[in-house]
């Protein structure tokens, strides 16, 4: 980041973070699994619902940056962009993984980042309904549930085929983006689908060593790429450069892997 | 079930069940996302790990049952079968999904049945991570986390075009297996992939519509026919008839959805 942030701006930042964490925390559980949910398709070829959680989720983040934070911007899955006068914008996805939400299943969460034009310098991963907060930035790596606190870290898995894989795919992606995610899958000793934002969280806690996504938002990779980076890993776009705008991602534990994953995708990315 | 049980007894055996939950419970915990994890390849075609944690939680519930039920027979992953004389049988898997557990993910479970020859009369899908309990059988049919508690029933989906389908494919299931998946896949509203055991919970939880899977052993599937039909959904084989024995298992919403994906699972499944 090209920042130049004091301790105490950054503090003032990370509890404005917390802040909105705590409040999409209890909009979006007030609305997980119950039977109010208002799921309407957007209208886009991928089955992509959007909740009334998602957007009161979302409200209650913006309510909190309006009083808070005016100076700063705001790009949000929902209501789009506000410009700022700060330099800093706020980037926000209320419930990243709607799918794995309309379903039931916890492993959705919430997405806080902010930073300037060329990346992040702070985000959260929230997992309201395991109650797990995994932050990194500004010094900071940890994941927090309840009373208990973990450092983050990434693990030093260097041989591709010692390597754990998640990925939202088979269900995004065009086909060359699949067949490229494929000659990678085909490499490690394990694949697992689905997980969304939690696979970026279980990376920066050494769990796993790879997460490769096509087709992201600004907002689905930004807080993914502050966790990550502050936890020692790396995150990049499937040609080596930055991806915090979205796109192609590969998130990875060590230089090696992701070298050997990079030149896989690659072979077919063009 | 064939069964004369009655309510002390079925009392008792309730019981012994949430004791032998809660003993996996913390033995499971103790290794999980933890450093000390000793996996090991039984040496199968497809990635099955077995870790300390899965011997440590099977261990734990075969003392309970040798103090408690002397008399019942055991069937686990783990340790094999020992016979009984009261003609009633704890079938356990200490984790299910050890995928999803080596690789931190929380969708993992312990699975606890009790029946005779002809099937389970009560299991427990027990998420030790989440804090969840789901029960069914001896009219139980709840979910139990920390203090609060809910009732299970599945949800009234009657067309497969509606429906929302969970699965472990496509990490397991022969090619014809998969291609009768996908005849089924490419009908419903949603498919989603690798969460093992929760995915029968969440079915009796009326958050999801389907469970199709193959290649099941009895312990995989035990705990979740007794939720699940106490929750008022159907669980068969491929076929219509028992999969209590495991192999190819199809657990359902509603009849007309089981018919339905029944149909275009035997069009290949010979």
């Amino acid at each position: 980041m090209t920042f130049n942030i004091s301790k105490d701006d950054a503090d003032a930042l990370v509890a404005v973070a917390h802040r909105l964490a705590d409040a999409a925390r209890v909009e979006t559980l007030r609305y997980f699994r119950g039977s109010s949910l208002d799921v309407a398709d957007k209208g886009g070829a991928v089955f992509d619902p959007v909740t009334a959680a998602d957007r009161a989720a979302e409200a209650a983040m913006r309510a909190i940056l309006a009083e808070a934070r005016p100076q700063d911007g705001i790009l949000g899955e929902e209501f789009g962009a506000v410009e700022g006068e700060s330099g800093l914008t706020w980037v926000l996805d209320p419930i990243d993984g709607t799918r794995a939400f309309m379903s039931g299943t916890p492993t959705w969460g919430v997405l806080i980042a902010v930073g300037g034009a060329d990346g992040p310098c702070y985000g959260i991963i929230d997992q309201p309904y395991t109650g797990e907060r995994f932050e990194g930035g500004f010094g900071r790596a940890r994941m927090v549930r309840g009373s208990d606190e973990w450092a983050l870290g990434v693990r030093g898995t260097v041989n591709l085929g010692g390597a754990v894989l998640f990925t939202t795919f088979p269900e995004v992606g065009s086909e060359a983006e699949r067949a490229a995610f494929q000659r990678v899958a085909a490499q490690v000793r394990l694949t697992r689908y689905g997980m969304d934002c939690y696979a970026y969280a279980l990376l920066a806690a050494g769990q796993i060593d790879l997460v490769i996504e096509a087709g992201l938002a600004a907002y689905d990779i930004q807080a993914p790429i502050s966790v990550i980076e502050a936890s020692g890993g790396i995150v990049t776009d499937w040609a080596g450069g930055p991806v915090h705008q979205g796109g192609r991602a590969i998130a990875a534990a060590t230089p090696e892997i992701h070298a050997q994953a990079l030149a896989l995708l690659q072979d077919g990315a063009a």
